[in-house]
């Protein structure tokens, strides 16, 4: 009956990337105040060189240098004030060999100044005569027009995540409107007899549909639409009538079991029954998360993932997360990790992946990895932690005390 | 003509937190899953005991532990199989000294039972006749009622940004809509006789709303609605008119000045022409940052910030955005700090904090945190760097090859 062997964590990975990469990127125009949290959908390049102009750096004298070579407050160097430079007005000053302009912060450099000398290094002396205490360097506090951004340089790369510092520097750049990835559109499907939504009437062994809701926010705070969500029994024609809906309306449906494995486990079978199906993993070498399922009905890719909240959010973690960054055109970022000391041995199969959720801390200068521990299907586990370690499959375990590298169940990417 | 000293950053943390403190925390109800990324505004306590009943966490037989004690492969203990566990039906099953009753994985534990044995370790022999081939202790297996979550124990603290494993859990318990703090109403106002808006057309000497963008979108990260966004030229009484204007919308104001300081820097004559308003900083020592000012007018914080966009960034980063999280009720976390090795000098004149803004990368399994440098006003910073390095105001510098604490642009948080 189960013809599938399990694969380790890297081939799933494998499979998850050929998946994401036969994927055609939608892409959709948003406002630039729109594209916050969303994945850039090509290479944006400057239209303008920035400064636009020569800008001064400081408040100021703008002067030839060679006018003040040696000035110090002792001799300081006579200059003829010629002008003022106003803010956002561009006069067309210039100056000759003995004469400056007063120039404020972001002025623009009057034609024949080669430098700014600061008001700080200055004297007033009569109406139109200014002492300079101070001597500059050629192009001393000037930015030169592209000093900055060159025309035609690439700011912001196709699938970087679009913050809130790249919408400052693309606003600079007169940026109204930019091409960003379409939201990936998933559907969210509970099964399990015993699953009730979170305003059902409870009976007593009934229990609420943790996963789907956790899942819901999890794919919201990746950037997905979710098109549908759905608990449904343990029932075939049920449950292929739903994926039926949602392949139709999903690019992903993420199914999340009944604990009832074994007797009604129909996700294989559901997912072969559709035309144009295939089952690409049925089990994975990952603790807790071993009866992962992934398939494709036509071109929607489904994850079947195990009914335990904290196994289905490790897995979701541990795979489907950047499976969704990667499907929806993000280039992924160096993930943070921190290195923390491990308070209590650690286990693991080797040739098995074990992903172990703890609680990191920090105290007297060091971060503390405390692994919590709890019997299956708890989901209290779901706030205690907020990190998790890997143990890969070559490791027997980790010892306490040891340095171990820790993730971040709310992610930080580089 | 300038009253006030330079303050430090502690005491500047001081004010804005007595300013936090003062206002009082408005809320709402949202439903579950509009609850992502909310602050939770009173404890949440359970309603329910989880499990809501004894449940088993395998897939097994329910049975007393002392009818099988001692049993192995080769010396069975044989026991009535008098029923079967359904999910999600409440049948009240119960066993007596020599029978069992088939559980599912999540299923309820008939009364009687006290263990459960795996269905590994068993053997059915004839229609009624289950052999189990390996001892359980006292409680083995079973998830008792209440062991995951108390009835009336505080599974959300008041204060906690509501991630989605909290939602997961919230779900669990049945919790369909709760109680959180009201977004903070932002208004925006960058000032400058060069500034422009990213659709106008651009004058040479011109200068694009930056400040206005970044700043918009960063306050929308922290869950603040952003009310009002204008960008006003260096003329005291169209300024006025807006502060009035948006006084009355808006709980917190964030004003970033033209680089214009000295000759048109109005902000504290501004804030001290409205009746009930006060400066109460004007000067921190902070690097870059210096001329930032705080006010009140009437029950609306005003925070002007300079305006260099990175020197902005910076002083939100240092100063407004724990205000914003404390204003809004939140309880902040630790801060995750990354230890890095600094690859150039960073000076520091004692008495002032700097926040020098770096780029952290990840190789050899080191951080590399590259201090960022650029003439003043450059704003492809913004998206060069990722991180920033405080040097707090007893500190003369670090040394090139010294281990560095990094904080995270997009930050994380335990």
């Amino acid at each position: 009956m189960e013809f599938f062997k399990v694969i380790s964590v890297d081939e799933t990975r494998d499979i998850l990337n050929k998946l994401a990469n036969k994927k055609q990127n939608n892409t959709e125009k948003v406002s630039l105040l729109k594209s916050l949290g969303r994945t850039c959908a090509r290479d944006i390049l400057s239209t303008v060189n920035l400064p636009s102009f020569n800008k001064s750096t400081v408040d100021g004298y703008a002067l030839k240098h060679r006018d003040i070579n040696g000035a110090s407050e002792s001799i300081p160097s006579m200059l003829d004030l010629v002008g003022i430079v106003k803010m956002g007005i561009s006069e067309e000053l210039s100056i000759k060999s003995g004469e400056c302009v007063y120039v404020p912060t972001g002025g623009e450099i009057p034609k024949g100044a080669d430098s700014v000398a600061m008001i700080e290094y200055s004297e007033r002396f009569g109406a139109d005569t200014i002492l300079i205490q101070k001597s500059t360097s050629l192009g001393e506090n000037i930015l030169y027009e592209g000093d900055d951004i060159k025309k035609d340089q690439v700011i912001i790369p196709k699938g970087k995540l679009i913050n809130a510092y790249d919408i400052g520097l693309l606003a600079g750049l007169g940026i109204v409107e930019l091409e960003v990835s379409k939201k990936l559109k998933v559907a969210i499907l509970s099964t399990g007899d015993e699953i009730i939504d979170i305003d059902e009437k409870s009976e007593k062994t009934s229990v609420r549909d943790i996963n789907g809701y956790a899942l819901y926010s999890l794919c919201e705070s990746l950037g997905c639409e979710i098109v549908d969500k759905k608990i449904v029994k343990d029932n075939f024609e049920r449950l292929k009538e739903t994926l039926e809906s949602m392949k139709n309306q999903a690019e992903l449906i993420l199914m999340s079991g009944g604990s009832s494995v074994g007797t009604k486990d129909y996700t294989k079978e559901l997912i072969e029954s559709f035309p144009n199906s295939q089952v690409l993993v049925h089990g994975i070498a990952i603790k807790p998360g071993k009866p992962t399922i992934i398939g494709e009905i036509e071109d929607t890719v489904i994850i079947g993932l195990p009914g335990h909240p904290v196994s289905s959010l490790i897995v979701f973690k541990a795979l489907v997360e950047s499976f969704i960054r990667k499907i929806s055109g993000s280039l992924e970022g160096e993930k943070i990790q921190i290195e923390g000391i491990l308070r209590e041995d650690v286990h693991n199969a080797p040739g098995r992946e074990t992903y172990q959720m703890v609680n990191l801390t920090y105290k007297d200068n060091e971060y503390i990895v405390n692994p919590i521990y709890g019997k299956s299907g708890m989901i209290s586990l779901l706030t205690k932690n907020n990190a998790y370690i890997c143990l890969t499959k070559d490791m027997e375990g980790m010892r306490k005390g040891t340095k171990v590298k820790v993730n971040l169940l709310q992610e930080a990417n580089l």
